[in-house]
């Protein structure tokens, strides 16, 4: 009996080693699975992109005939607006575009474009920001590299050495202490939470933000001004009664 | 001209607010789009889950010939390993398969089966874990409630009992003290990690968790054992030889 156990012993490994060898075969066939599951997903996601592009343009058009658009719309946003200097926020009110959109194969990356009218601060028509993912395992763990336009700063209108020449007693950020001293830092962009605002929740839906809930003082002689906008399947009201006012005041 | 101010006023006021209405409406195609960009992207895990469906039952099948595969799978990781208790792990000696699986639409929950022979310890062949996912609002937050199989424990083998009635001086775990303490819990399940863990990580493959990098001392007098088995396009390499040797040794 003794002389059987080492045989025994070796049966056991190789059955096991067997079966050892047919769960990863398996598991092979499932990875290819997954794979193919996520090259579907990228098509459709690239499909919706050129899908959207149209309205996107169309939306983008139209905002650029709105007064202050994305100036009011970042000054609105709590994260953008924590950030903002006074200098940008004269400086944003020549901001007409706001543009996001993925690389053409949607997983390596995406662009930020900030397009500006004729403006005295620098001579950019559009300013830039590409952030370029690279798979670092198969656990799907990114790294980020970023690049982002040089500007053009008109004599004396640079607003970082404005903002580096004194001390900044306004607003303040953790990781940026202004927003074009976040568009230039190129520096370990794999926790943007600024990119990531502007990307999945300001472009996505802009409109909300512009559209502050009306929490001032409202004392409205113009009747047609008080009438709400409301589209069918609109996630939120339209309460623009109070910016249009303050517009119309300031025309007079 | 003072009389013509108001006309212009008015004027200002119904083009932006026209402006406004376009914009929402160009807003409400694109959602309109990504509401069925989601629906395609749900199609298709909806369709792969179907196709892995046969390949996760057949790496199920030989799965439970392989001794002791989830207890030492649990124990191997981490995560897993910290909540386990030293009866459990007896008890999960039992345990024949782990099945995770979205609901049939995806997006309204999943389900953790854990399936045991016949035990010491209670009367079910098999656990089922529910987590039901419910939109809270249309940012995708989402909030979860959870279900759980009621364990028919035998006489005098409730481990929690045990578990209760003296101190647990051995691994501890933030939020919860023993696997079964975790499987009972269906308070505020929407941070749950063991959860995610088991889903996400262990059950998408869970070889590579059964087989630990070899760092112990390793002293090998059968060859066949020490081949190494590697599958084509295997993401790691499987390193069996100590596991298979201690098996045999016990088997002695």
């Amino acid at each position: 009996m003794a002389n059987a156990e080492p045989a025994t012993k070796k049966q056991k490994i190789e059955t096991e080693e067997t079966l050892l060898e047919e769960i990863d075969t398996t598991q092979n066939e499932i990875d290819a699975l997954n794979e193919q599951a996520s090259e579907e997903i990228l098509k459709i996601e690239q499909k919706y992109n050129k899908l959207r592009k149209p309205f996107y343009d169309k939306r983008a058009a139209i905002i650029e005939k709105v007064d202050k658009f994305w100036l009011t719309t970042f000054i609105n946003h709590p994260r953008i607006s924590s950030i903002l200097q006074d200098q940008e926020e004269d400086c944003l009110h020549y901001m007409t575009k706001l543009h996001v959109e993925d690389f053409d194969d949607v997983k390596t990356g995406y662009r930020i474009s900030f397009h500006f009218k004729e403006n005295p601060y620098f001579e950019n028509e559009v300013l830039t920001k590409e952030f370029h993912l690279a798979a670092e395992n198969m656990s799907d763990n990114f790294t980020q590299t970023s690049t982002a336009t040089q500007i053009k700063w008109k004599d004396g209108k640079d607003l970082l050495k404005e903002l580096q020449s004194k001390p900044t007693n306004k607003k303040r950020d953790a990781d940026h202490k202004s927003f074009f001293d976040w568009f230039l830092d190129t520096h370990d962009p794999s926790t943007d939470d600024i990119a990531e605002t502007l990307k999945d929740d300001i472009f996505p839906n802009p409109l909300q933000y512009f559209l502050v809930p009306d929490i001032g003082v409202y004392n409205d002689e113009d009747d047609s001004a008080a009438e709400e906008v409301e589209g069918e399947g609109s996630e939120q009201e339209i309460e623009d009664d109070e910016e249009l006012e303050e517009e119309a005041e300031e025309g007079e």
